[in-house]
């Protein structure tokens, strides 16, 4: 067995690290040391370097190793970088993304929630150089999300029979959105040559896990070419996602419930033919594949153990 | 006082009307004369022709009457218009664009639910010029909105905890919102010429009550101007709607929870610098200036009472 | 039109009395003169002291002239009476039992949310000596009850789609619930002589507004009659409460759904032959006959207007 | 690896079986052979009269089992019992109280969800003849309880902020209760003697999954002894459950949420020494230990398999 410690689990990601890691077949939790990190950002990374010192493999579910560049890190999180020189070693934890690239690392930055839902569902079209580097991103989260001190947002009289936008003038996620957007259009051989205009804007639901988000891009137009069906779209996003086991490409609107619990993110892609533009629908539970889940699916590649160890579970329906 | 009656008033619209003329100083309602429609499509229809023949007055809450063109009507709702040549004399209810004309006319078409809050946030903008006319409506309403009938979308252990996409093909209210967006930018002197492109998803949210529209368009960019401010655009909506005593132009992202039992609608325009875009966040109450409650407005205007009669009470909050 | 203010008018309940008071034809809030009081109790006594010595009159929605006997608000409430004197003139405002009395004088202790529903349900058997004193009410209610001070117990995510039980050790509403039980039965001429037991457990439940009271008690056996009828105790009840406008007996299980921003009461007593016990449901909206609204009733009261006056609102249904 | 199939597998229970199973090291769901039976009454029956031919063995949800006496049975179910032979075979099957009858045999009645909150609630303080056998059981349940046909009763603008009680001339569980209540006392010594008098109501309760039952009854006053406190009767419940891997007796008012997804029961008994009364508050996840969770247990017990195999995941909390 391999031991693992938990950072802070009165966390609702450290909870349910908890849980998922109960189930897992390899690793056992310890109060020793520490290798997945659920604290607030800044003081995150003070923790990871003392682990990192230590020889100690490191996921952490903070923004703090996300970012490659210092200084837009610094931009959005109003602080200075508290560990800049571990920028180089630390992979962007998407797994689907970077699987390879974490095998190699001993630290793994996981990615934000929202990020997780859109960046999955964008990266075909992307990479495949389909979309104009125009994007609107509108996610919806349930309230977990907004972690577990109370607060007027988080009142449940506030905050039950009601919707609302959150951070329109620049939520934190949208750098490493960009980031990651970016990298994957230049890596599928169709570069945005900063061009890429994402809007991102979260809205926050009365429910307490799920993130869904409906993605809007207009379709390339080629002269040669008319513009793909939605069947030929589901096509093209099942065969890039074709051997990802957490990964579904379905033909009908994905609920958030089908995830709860479970570290599934299910994907549909629709052609809307009257205006040429690509609709993603991709959601996933906030808590799982948006953060402890893919959390411990980064620690089974840290660790050479299949990627599905411990996340077999089924969604808990209804 | 002027009598009232309310065909098919068990449904969630007809109760919405009971409680709103309960209050209402001049209407009364009784069984004997219909004015206010709350049947499905096409039965409405029906009863309205019977009505009018009568002499009666009558705001249709249905969708029979919104579409100026009955090819339009019979392309998105799959049956025969039941009566085309009403459409000449039929006013879209749209309150705050169309008074004038409601005042003179005998027939209604109440609009839609999401078409309120989609449109009434958006034509500021298209009426001014300032936007583009490629648009993205990401519309978020509460399970009321679907109707009184027993389903499996509606069934609450599948509902609860649950947000999902629907309509991805097109949903109905979409050539409404297409009519009188054209119709709003047409009139303020920037007409777009066949070159709207609206792409409208609405999606089901875990409440009972309430709908928000998150609108996304390019700004146009003039050689010699900048981008506005935000300020500078809440500033402009302000002034289109400073007269409306249902429309609260904010500073602030709105709350549907704020519109509970209401009948106003709460808008606030938001410009991302980063991306030159404007996103214009609108909320209200789907069953009350979404339907019923725009419905008595509509009435009030028809018999010359002032417009807010019966309409004052405050939201119920939390 | 009489002039009244708000004490702490942010909380639920004050925001709720602003609500309602502004669709009452006679009085209109000011800033000036305190009249209806929503503080925390103590501090609520302190400026009711303040505003009676002005001649003003007071409808207090704190606990702390609820009970008659001083000894026993220190027991409950562990903090010396902060104005014994005043218990004399102080009149427990649960309009139905007391009007008469609250019309006389200038202070009136508006009753808790738990105790108006539990005691409205209770008195007409107890009154008229159809059941034994060994009663247990098992109360429900939503979470706008905690009041609007952020906490673990009212944060989102913890409390939705969640049941418990609290206070299991002694909930302050029941000293007031005992005091009138006790006197209820005495003024129909079958006092209880120190012999009442009542067990009051009340429970959160995930939704914002409503109380839920199920009361159950033995019935009283006489060796003369049989077990009355489901029918004949509704009776009893109707007759009762015959000239009530706000309490409604009815003939099947009510929902709080139905009381939602009204200030009306429903009550539905039942029969258990088998056991020969009688079950009596009784549900309001906490915020409205279980605090804003009985104040303004009380309110009317105190200056002679109509008992219903601002308060004719239907609930907001769905 | 045993061969399981699931009759009516779309039923919320059926769906329930094949998450836990999906999980489950000896059980593997195929679609050939019917153990577990998801059907609605008297059709669950007939099914398993057939597979029981054959030899299979059977655990069935419906309640066709549960109650030994046939003639009980058809005054609750309204219809002729439809396998009389087989009430000798069949065990009631709280795994809690029967695991070794279980084992023996080929036909398992799984129970009532509400009997399983309420019994396993009440045995302890039974079997010790501590309490009087008047009974008063108040429980909550969540909507997933009504199963997933769409109604009225469980649509979501009708159930969401909404609590009422149902079935109050008498549920189906509650012939269940009684005869296992009165089981239990016999077992222990105490028996009841045709004195036991329970009044069980049900409410409905906002939320997809959870049963809380909160149960009341007299303590039983012995010249000798006075009240035990609230820590000797917790004492006394931890004893009674000491070797159960799914009973949890605890020091504080426990959660619904707490048993969300999972198979564990939750027992939290308190003496109320005002009035000498026991309260105890039990609670688990209806679809879980009230259901499916339960039915793989006593597969489990049917197979000499672990108790615990398939249903040692923790609760999905929050």
């Amino acid at each position: 067995m391999i031991t693992v410690s938990i950072v802070n689990v009165t966390s609702y990601t450290g909870l349910e690290l908890l849980r998922l890691l109960a189930q897992h077949p390899q690793f056992t939790v310890t109060s020793v040391t520490a290798r997945i990190v659920c604290l607030p950002h800044a003081a995150a990374a003070q923790t990871a370097i003392t682990l990192l010192e230590k020889g100690t493999k490191v996921v952490d579910l903070s923004a703090d190793f996300r970012i490659h560049d210092a200084s837009v890190y610094e931009e959005w999180y109003k602080h200075t970088h508290p560990a800049p020189l571990l920028l180089e070693t630390a992979v962007y934890g998407l797994s689907e993304r970077y699987r390879n690239q974490i095998k190699e690392t001993n630290l793994v930055a996981n990615p934000g929630c929202h990020a997780t839902a859109a960046i999955l569902g964008l990266i075909p079209a992307l990479a495949t150089g389909l979309i104009d580097p125009d994007i609107i991103i509108d996610s919806k989260t349930g309230i977990s999300g907004a972690g577990r001190s109370p607060s007027f947002t988080t009142h449940y009289s506030e905050a039950n029979e009601d919707v609302s936008a959150y951070s329109l003038t620049g939520h934190r996620h949208l750098p490493e959105i960009t980031q990651e957007l970016e990298a994957a259009a230049a890596v599928g051989g169709h570069p945005v040559n900063g061009n890429l205009r994402v809007t991102f804007i979260p809205h926050l639901i009365p429910m307490t896990r799920g993130i869904l988000a409906t993605c809007y891009a207009d379709l390339k137009l080629h002269a040669s070419q008319g513009v793909p069906t939605t069947a030929e779209m589901r096509a093209l996003y099942q065969e890039y996602y074709a051997n990802e086991p957490f990964i579904n490409v379905v033909d009908q609107p994905p609920h958030t419930k089908w995830t709860y619990g479970s570290n599934h993110c299910f994907i549909h892609p629709v052609v809307d033919v009257r205006t040429k533009r690509l609709i993603v629908i991709s959601c996933l539970d906030n808590l799982v594949k948006g953060a402890s889940g893919q959390a411990v699916q980064n620690a089974n590649l840290l660790y050479g153990l299949p990627e599905t160890s411990g996340l077999a579970s089924l969604a808990v329906f209804p």
